[in-house]
C-alpha cells in the first residue's frame, strides 16, 4: 500500500500478473447484528471476517480493507474505537492492511460498509459455476454452530441436561464463539485454489441449503446431500439434544458458519484428503453433484430421499439474525 | 472484468504496471441525501458521482464500481430499480463497470455503500500532501452552486426579483441540477496527472474552506484565497442577490460542488492555462500557498485580509445536507 487513510482514495501496488478480487458488504443494525447480543468489538471483528470469507471462497489472498461506518449520535466515540479494534483484530489475524476508513453520521442505527481486496493467480480463482455432475460435495469445519450460538445468546437458556455444568459452559462458550468470531477459511481456500482441487466454491453465509442452491444455479446442476455425513460439533449435538432439536436441521438451515462449501472431481479425492491433513481444519464429503433435473435432495441414513426446497430470499426480514429456513418437503 | 455480480467477489484484471486506486463511501438517508428533495434515481447518480469524484481527485481513470444497498421494507422494488438506474447512468457516462451489487434490509432508513476502483500510472497519482509554499491555488468550475441548489430544493422559494420568469427558471434549474447531478472532474484530474501539473489535489465535497484546510494540513502549509477570484456562476450570483446573501460565502462554505481544488507550481502556470483550453471546464487561480504559520486567510478586494477559521467537523450533525459553516473571523 502506497497511500491509505487521509487522501481521497487509497493507492495500492498489486504484485505483477495477479488478478484483483473485490468484495463489499453493508451490515445493518437489527438485520445483520444486534447490540443486545454482541459488543462493538464483536461486531467489528465479524464484519471483517464475513468479508474475508468471501475472499477465502475465491481462493484468494486477502490484502486490503476499506471501512465506512455510519453511526448514530447516541453512540460514544469509544464505541467506534471498539468497533475498529474488532476490525483491526481480524485484519491482523489474516495479514490484511486497513487502507481506508470513514465515519459519518446515521439518523438511526449503526451501519458498517466493508470492502476487501484480495489477489489470486490467473486461472486459480474459485468461482461458483464450475461444478460438474459426479463431483463430490465437501464442506470445511462443522455446521450449525453459529445458529446454535445465536439462539443461546438470544435466549440465554440454561438447560438442565444430564452433563455436568462444566461441560455445559464449555459447549455454550464454544457455540457463542463460533457465532461471534467465525473463522474465514483463508488458508483452506488457498489450498483448494493453488492445487486446482475445487471445481466450484462458496462460503456458507446463508446456510448450507441456501448456498448450495447458489452453486447449483450458477453451475446448472443438482445435488444430493447425505445428511448423516454433514459434520456436527459435539457442542451442536449437545445443544440440539438439550432443546429437542434435530442437529442436522440446524446445520442445514443455520447461516453465518462461514465454512467453505466446494465441489471436487472424484479423481482428486485422494489428493484432497492427503493435502487436507496438512491443515488443522476438518474436510467432510457430504454428497454428490447430480444433473440439474435431479434438483436438490437429502438422502437419509435409511436410504430414503426427500427434496430440499429453499425458502425464497427475503430481503425485508431479519434473514441474517434469524437465518432463513429451508423447508423439508417430500 | 472477468467475473462480476453473482459470485463471492468480483475478479478484475488490471493493466500491467498500474497502481490501483480504491475509494469507498457510505451514504445515509437524512444525512447525505433526503428523499424529500431527490428521487431515487438522483440519489443513485449522486452516490456514484461522489465516489467517482474521489478517483478524479487522484488523477485516476475510474474502472469498476461495487454497490451495497440497505433498504427499509417500506420501499418498493421499483425504488431499488430507480436507484440502480441512477447509479448505472453515472457508470455509463464515465466508462465504469458495475461489478458487484448487493441489496439487504434496513430497519430504518436507506443506506448506500459505494466502492470505486481506478487506475493510475506510477508517479502520476495526485495526493493531498504535495503543496509547496508559493504554489498557485486553482479550482475547476464554479463554487457554491450545489448549496444554492439545495437551498432552493429545501425551501422552493419563488423569489419575485426583477428578472423575467424565464431567467428565474433557467437559474433555478441550473442550480438544482448542479446539486443533484454534479460532474466528477475525471477528465480534468487526468489532465493534471498525466502532465504532472498539480503538486496536490482534492475534490470539493466539504466546501472550499474545509477541503483547503485538509490540503494545508496534509502538506504542512498555509494558504491565502483572493476572494474576488473565486469563480461564481451567474445563477449563483442571481440566487445570492435575490436572497440578500454574499455569493462568496456560498462558494466558501457550500459543500458537494465536486470540483477539483489543486495546487500548481508557478513555473507550470502557462502550461496549465494552455492545456486547460482543451477542456470545456473553467480553471480559476484563486490564491497562493503560504507558509504554515500564515494559516488560512482570505484577501479581499480592498487588500484587507482576515483569518478563515474552519468549524470543527461534526460527525453527528447533518453536515452534508447542511454543508458545514466556515466562520469569517478577523
Amino acid at each position: 500500500m502506497l497511500r491509505g487513510i487521509g487522501d481521497d482514495a487509497a493507492i495500492i501496488r498489486l504484485p505483477a500478473n495477479h488478478l484483483l478480487l473485490l468484495s463489499t458488504d453493508l451490515l445493518a443494525e437489527g438485520i445483520h447484528f444486534d447490540l443486545a447480543t454482541a459488543t462493538f468489538e464483536d461486531i467489528g471483528y465479524k464484519a471483517a471476517a464475513a468479508n474475508l470469507s468471501d475472499i477465502a471462497a475465491m481462493g484468494g489472498v486477502p490484502q486490503h480493507m476499506l471501512v465506512a461506518v455510519a453511526i448514530p449520535g447516541s453512540r460514544k466515540p469509544s464505541d467506534i474505537e471498539r468497533l475498529y479494534r474488532g476490525l483491526m483484530r481480524a485484519c491482523r489475524l489474516y495479514g490484511v492492511e486497513l487502507v481506508g476508513g470513514d465515519t459519518s453520521a446515521s439518523r438511526q442505527g449503526l451501519f458498517i460498509g466493508v470492502t476487501v481486496t484480495g489477489i489470486a493467480e490467473p486461472g486459480q480463482a474459485l468461482t461458483r459455476d464450475g461444478a460438474n455432475v459426479g463431483d463430490l460435495l465437501y464442506v470445511t469445519g462443522t455446521l450449525g454452530d453459529s445458529l446454535a450460538g445465536l439462539n443461546i445468546l438470544r435466549t440465554r437458556i440454561r438447560t438442565k441436561g444430564k452433563a455436568g455444568k462444566r461441560q455445559h459452559a464449555r459447549h455454550l462458550s464454544y457455540l457463542i464463539e463460533r457465532h461471534l468470531c467465525p473463522t474465514p477459511r483463508i488458508e483452506e481456500g488457498q489450498l483448494l485454489a493453488t492445487h486446482h482441487l475445487a471445481t466450484a466454491a462458496i462460503d456458507l453465509s446463508d446456510g448450507l441449503a441456501g448456498d448450495l442452491a447458489h452453486v447449483c444455479e450458477e453451475s446448472g446442476v443438482g445435488a444430493e446431500i447425505e445428511i448423516a455425513e454433514v459434520p456436527l460439533s459435539s457442542a451442536c449435538r449437545w445443544y440440539a439434544a438439550a432443546h429437542h432439536l434435530d442437529p442436522f436441521r440446524l446445520a442445514l438451515t443455520g447461516g453465518e458458519d462461514y465454512e467453505l462449501l466446494f465441489t471436487v472431481s472424484p479423481a482428486n479425492r485422494a489428493k484432497l484428503d492427503r493435502l487436507a491433513q496438512r491443515t488443522r481444519c476438518r474436510f467432510s464429503c457430504i454428497g454428490t453433484i447430480r444433473p440439474k433435473k435431479f434438483g436438490l435432495r437429502l438422502k437419509h441414513r435409511n436410504g430414503s430421499s426427500r427434496r430440499l426446497t429453499i425458502a425464497g430470499y427475503q430481503h425485508f426480514q431479519s434473514q441474517r439474525a434469524t437465518p432463513r429456513e429451508a423447508e423439508w418437503s417430500r
